[in-house]
């Protein structure tokens, strides 16, 4: 940091407001500060490199929403094993979709010097460039499922515009033309691709616009039932539902459950039990556990030294039927 | 390390095999060794507790089966949360059941030295004397789902006995006497627990004995699904199934729908999508986030310095009956 403020010609403070974060520093300070970490930046990485096999943590940090959901349980998973046979440990925390949170949460994993990070970015506004002196000082980030904001660095995301495209063509290929589409929070990055590629695609195939059918903002499970039950009890009610990913799907299916209706599902995200559901429901699959490992790989290149250009990396989606599971006739009687 | 040497009057090397857990070292030399840890032990508590503020690592490792196992996840999110109320951040790792696995990736966090350990051990046969010096040197840790071997810690369990006898119950009130119970590993402690108290309250209810209608070692979801199908396909089929976690529940009811049968079918385990199965589905509950979450409060109570006994908590469990969904009538044509 010494010599950081001595090559950017400012006080030891305004670098370290500047590595910080605070948003009160003058512009172009904090532009000297940020050259300066740049030009040191290639020599503290090298050197970080040459003594790595001494002051390395052997910990890198993943930040995801919400350990407990199986999408983000299944990248963790995936992570934790790439870092195991990279002789490092895994540290995890959920942000909740709270950027001062996330925030707070990648500056504690920097604090224990973490070796690297692996970031699903929260959705709510974010800005990161509070982490791009930690990256250009020698700590590498991966972003995961939605890109990072003002920096620049490897990214793995999922093809959601196709996989949006694929069920909407699903629908309109049985006839469907009053599609509900359901979306959670649309500055959750995957939401709003989600939702313009369906939208094209409505378009494409001549659906009437019916603005009451795209419900958006949906983050908890009862938000979802309500607005199904809406949609379904309204005049013109729609003949299929897209979810746009597993918590809206989980509505979706239990909303119809409550009004005993059926209409076509198609859901984003495939789960361990959607085939086994009550209804028969198609899916917007990809790898989940690939986005973790291609993820942490990508990481452990840049840890060992790879300054080569960002990679953006997109894993594709397949639609999955699933023909839902029947229960036959009633059981024997319980007594021989 | 040097002064245990010195007050155990043996080597140094010697006393770091002891500390690693090497089996092979002379069982009189090695108590000698344990003793004197024990008793500079305190000393060094007090110390590590006077030098906390500076020398804690502020982290503390969560080792569980497999992250992206849902029963785990819910552990691991909770045990997060709890973690970040205290400042400290989360290293988690997968054990998949492997005790040397266990041992490498504990012994792996000491060496990062973790503030504390939250451990649910591997079901394959383990040891963790090794992980009495860690303890008795100040790193604590607390057992969850499943009782430490050869050390003595503050431990988690779920009241497993409770949960099966309720489930047999169920079924025998309601006339099944042919049940089948299905269960994982027997090496893993909730199974035999779980296993020994349904067939307590089979015998109790005057169940006849069928050894072909008990079938453990299933670990994987198509082990169980051929367990099922042999059974069933049987001359004297269950008219009831109960599994003993959520992954045989799952193969349970996928093996049913394959089959194209029905029998009652009670697991342990809730799980979110449990109500939404073509199937009615009773499921021994339980608050999972719970053993996460108390877990973690035992860890950092001893952190902290707490030094009593050593506590078990045992979370109650209740049963619950989801009546499974069911589909209604053929939906109405997609064309207006």
């Amino acid at each position: 940091m010494t010599d950081v403020a001595r090559e950017a010609d400012v006080s030891l403070k305004t670098v370290s407001r500047v590595v910080n974060g605070v948003s009160t520093v003058d512009p172009e300070m904090a532009a000297r500060v940020r050259a300066a970490v740049a030009r040191l930046g290639f020599r503290r990485n090298s050197m970080a490199r040459d003594l790595r096999t001494r002051s390395t943590s052997a910990t890198v940090g993943l930040l995801i929403e919400d350990l407990a959901n199986p999408f983000y349980a299944g990248i963790a998973a995936a992570a934790a094993q790439c870092a195991l046979e990279n002789d490092t440990l895994l540290i995890t925390a959920s942000s909740e979709e709270d950027a001062d949170r996330e925030r707070r949460l990648l500056l504690q994993m920097c604090e224990r010097r973490v070796d690297g990070l692996l970031v699903v970015p929260a959705g709510s506004t974010a800005d990161h460039v509070y982490l791009r002196t930690e990256i250009e000082m020698g700590t590498p980030a991966v972003f995961l499922d939605r890109p990072p904001t003002n920096v620049r660095a490897d990214t793995v995301l999922i093809d959601n515009a196709a996989g949006a495209r694929s069920a909407i063509e699903h629908l309109t290929a049985r006839g469907h033309e009053r599609i509900g589409v359901l979306s959670d929070w649309l500055s959750i990055h995957p939401m709003s691709e989600r939702l313009s590629a369906a939208e094209a695609a409505l378009e494409r195939a001549g659906a009437p616009y019916r603005p009451d059918l795209i419900r958006f903002g949906l983050h908890h499970v009862p938000d979802t039932e309500a607005a199904v039950e809406e949609m379904l009890t309204g005049p013109q009610p729609p003949t299929a539902l897209f979810a746009l990913n597993n918590r809206l799907t989980l509505g979706v299916l239990s909303a119809l459950n409550r009004l005993g209706r059926d209409v076509a599902v198609v859901g984003f995200d495939d789960f361990e039990t959607a085939g086994l559901m009550a209804y028969p429901l198609t899916v917007v699959s990809y790898d989940a556990r690939a986005m973790g490992r291609i993820g942490a790989e990508l990481l452990f290149e840049r840890i060992g030294g790879d300054a080569s250009r960002p990679r953006t990396v997109v894993i594709p989606t397949t639609l999955v039927e699933h023909s839902g599971a029947v229960r036959p006739a009633p059981p024997a009687p319980a007594r021989d």
